[in-house]
C-alpha cells in the first residue's frame, strides 16, 4: 500500500504489528521449549494465550476501520527474534539460556509496547473510537508482560538480598 | 565471542547496545533533514548529542569490566531502521512523515530501553558497581527522550482539545 496521509499510516502500521503478534505467536512455542525455569515456562505458555486474544482484537481493530486483517512484512520484528535466535542456539548453560530468553522477550515486548502506543496516539487523532480500548488492552498485557519477565530477570538478586 | 555464562551474556548484549547507538548517530541526521516540524527536528538533534554522551558511557562500562570497546552487528536495530527507511522513502506529506520519523525513532527508543534495562539487572547480578550508574544514566535519557516523542505525537490532539 501507498501511504499518503496518516490514516494509511496507521493501517499501515496496524498490518506491521499483526504481521509480528502471528511472527511471535509461531516462535513461542521454541522458547518455551528451550526454557528451563519453570516460572518462565508457565509465562511463556500464559503469553502464548495471551497473543492469540491479541490477534483477535488486531481483527476487530482491522473491522472497526473497514479493512481486511491482512500482515505487512515487519523487518523489525525479523530482526528481534533473528537475533535471538543466533544467541540462543549458542548457549549451552540452562540459566543462562533463560536470561538471554527474558532478554529476547523483553525486546519482543517492547517493540510492540512502542507499536501499540503509536497506534493508540493516531487512533485519538482519526476518531476511531472502538478501536481506542481494543489497542488499550493489547497495550496494557504487553506491559504486565514485560513487568513480569523483569522480576522473573531479578528473581536471582532477590534472593541473594533475602 | 561464544557466550557461556552471564559475563559472556553482558558483554555480548553491551557489543550489541554499542553498534546500536554507533548506527543510530549514523542515521539521526537522516532523521533530522527528513523532519519539518521545529520541535522535531531541535529534539532529533539534541539527540544526537545524547548519543554522543551514550556512547561515552558505554566505552566507560566496556572500560570498566575490563574489555576494548567492541561493537557487534545487531540484527534487530537494522530492523527498525530497515523498516523505517522503507516508509520514510514513499511519504511525501510532510506533517504524515513527520509521524511517521517519531514513530520510528519510538522503536529505537524502546528497542534501547529494554537493552539498558536488561544490561543494568545483569550489571546488579554480576557486581558491576561501576556500570550500574553509567547504564541507569543512559536508560533515564532514553526514556526522557521518549516521553518528549509521545508529547509531539500528541500535540495535534492537545490542540484539538483546546
Amino acid at each position: 500500500m501507498t501511504v499518503k496521509n496518516l490514516s494509511d499510516l496507521f493501517e499501515h502500521t496496524l498490518q506491521d504489528v499483526f504481521f509480528a503478534e502471528n511472527f511471535i505467536h509461531k516462535n513461542l512455542p521454541t522458547m518455551i521449549e528451550k526454557s528451563s525455569n519453570p516460572s518462565l515456562k508457565k509465562l511463556f505458555k500464559d503469553h502464548l494465550a495471551e497473543t492469540e486474544g491479541q490477534i483477535e482484537r488486531l481483527k476487530k481493530v482491522f473491522e472497526a476501520i473497514g479493512k481486511k486483517p491482512e500482515g505487512e512484512e515487519c523487518p523489525a520484528i525479523e530482526g528481534i527474534v533473528k537475533e535471538a535466535e543466533e544467541l540462543i542456539d549458542e548457549i549451552k548453560d540452562a540459566e543462562t539460556l533463560d536470561a538471554a530468553l527474558i532478554a529476547a522477550a523483553q525486546a519482543v515486548e517492547h517493540y510492540e509496547i512502542t507499536r501499540y502506543g503509536t497506534l493508540l496516539t493516531w487512533a485519538k487523532l482519526l476518531g476511531h473510537d472502538e478501536a481506542i480500548s481494543l489497542l488499550r488492552d493489547n497495550i496494557e498485557e504487553e506491559k504486565s508482560a514485560d513487568s513480569k519477565l523483569t522480576r522473573l530477570a531479578e528473581d536471582k538478586l532477590n534472593k541473594k538480598a533475602a
